[in-house]
């Protein structure tokens, strides 16, 4: 089971705490981390799944500068274009925060039929809100697990 | 001067001839139309511009199936990822309708810093709303020689 | 008919006037050339084709840098990639000397089962090698308006 | 480390053998495999790398059809420019036998400047042609350790 964790490189301690508990979630609950390898809620996600036991995927724009969390790199030198990898290569997303490349995440995970989970994230018709990162955990990994 | 024009390959017949009127304005105003390729907003927007007198360049996310309108045909192979082509070559895009795909252009445009005017499409926080398809022309234009 | 030109940004004084030369005669015969958006070999066959009255398209693997005689430039961003959607997009394959670069667009090209003409390129084994500019225009021609 | 094994989805039995060979091997020496995801060698290789207890990941150029030995799958979307992120994600790279699609991965890794060693595969210059898998994963694996 693959679940992407997407959100700003540029993040707050909020959403910073929230990534972490979700990617350690993550981990508990067999799902590699899938995201796009770099700063923010991409480390926290990456940070919080080695902490929980798991494995991540860093999908990074160019071909150098993944954070140290992540286990395997993906060195796609796609620039903006890799964010479509990032949500295809998940089974569920999961959106924390995030500003515009987030939300470009968000609707091409969107036009992909791949079900998004949000904490406090864009407000897009069709991403599921959630209060807590623990919600948006396990809904994703009922998700996931259905995707199959 | 090239700008983009966005907007769903499924659309109803007011933004079909939303589509149509930037294209054939955006030739007028001596503006290469860049967009998906393919039917609906992309097709009008095409055929507007060739009424025009324009050029028109496709940008498709196969290797066929680009509207009759279309002069220079690029043939990306990279499905959803080819999004991030469209707005990226553009120095200005005009959004009319439009679903997710579209939604997910208008972000990855406003995460690379391009000016977007919107007609009756995605009402997101760095969209220039327009009442009409004239309106959007040359606010873009304005905005694409600005750019350079 | 589209025609790409493929050959190095750092190409010898006999390369640059093989592929002047090759995007004249393009033009004149009709076809757009299709190329890498750069210097060198890509450079001289736009110029050739602006010579010829005809038009070009450049798909630069960065965002800028396209070269003066570029018509339609797609900022891909993709880096290597784009290699891919140089030749994807020809009718057919015009190589003129070149390194590493030229072998994977040419060898992307018999992948996709594009008609390969070369001026003193790489000896690989479905290339057709041509003796000269002209050569290798009129059979490429031939191969694209065959390929529709 | 991530070490790329590219070759043909359609593998002669002997290339096949040697795949498994170099998959083996290079989960032996601790790196992880990276590879198309599809058939022939990049099944061959993830198989073996599993034998060999070690981590295997595919980039496919779709966005399903892996082969049964991929740990992490990138469902790329990208078709034929996905050969660029194979090699571009690899700190160095083993060829095993091969078509046009592995030439062309060979182009881009040399571009990229990575170190290619080859199993009785394309005879490229600049390509270290080994013997056997065995020579083929050592030499790989040092120039792969001094990539860093």
């Amino acid at each position: 089971m693959q679940i992407a964790v997407i959100g700003a490189g540029d993040a707050s301690p909020e959403e910073v705490e929230a990534a972490e508990t979700v990617g350690y979630l993550l981990a508990q609950n067999g799902a590699a981390v899938v995201c796009g390898g770099l700063g923010g809620v991409m480390e926290a996600a990456c940070r919080g799944a080695k902490e929980g036991g798991g494995r991540t995927v860093g999908i990074i724009p160019g071909t150098a500068g993944e954070n140290p969390y992540v286990d395997i790199v993906v060195r796609s030198g796609l620039g903006h274009a890799r964010n479509a990898l990032v949500v295809g290569s998940a089974d569920a997303v999961v959106a924390v925060g995030g500003a515009y490349g987030t939300l470009s995440e968000i609707a091409l995970a969107l036009t992909m039929k791949k079900a998004v989970f949000g904490v406090k994230t864009w407000e897009i018709d069709g991403v599921f809100p959630c209060l807590t990162p623990e919600e948006a955990v396990l809904t994703a990994v009922r998700a996931a697990r259905l995707s199959h």
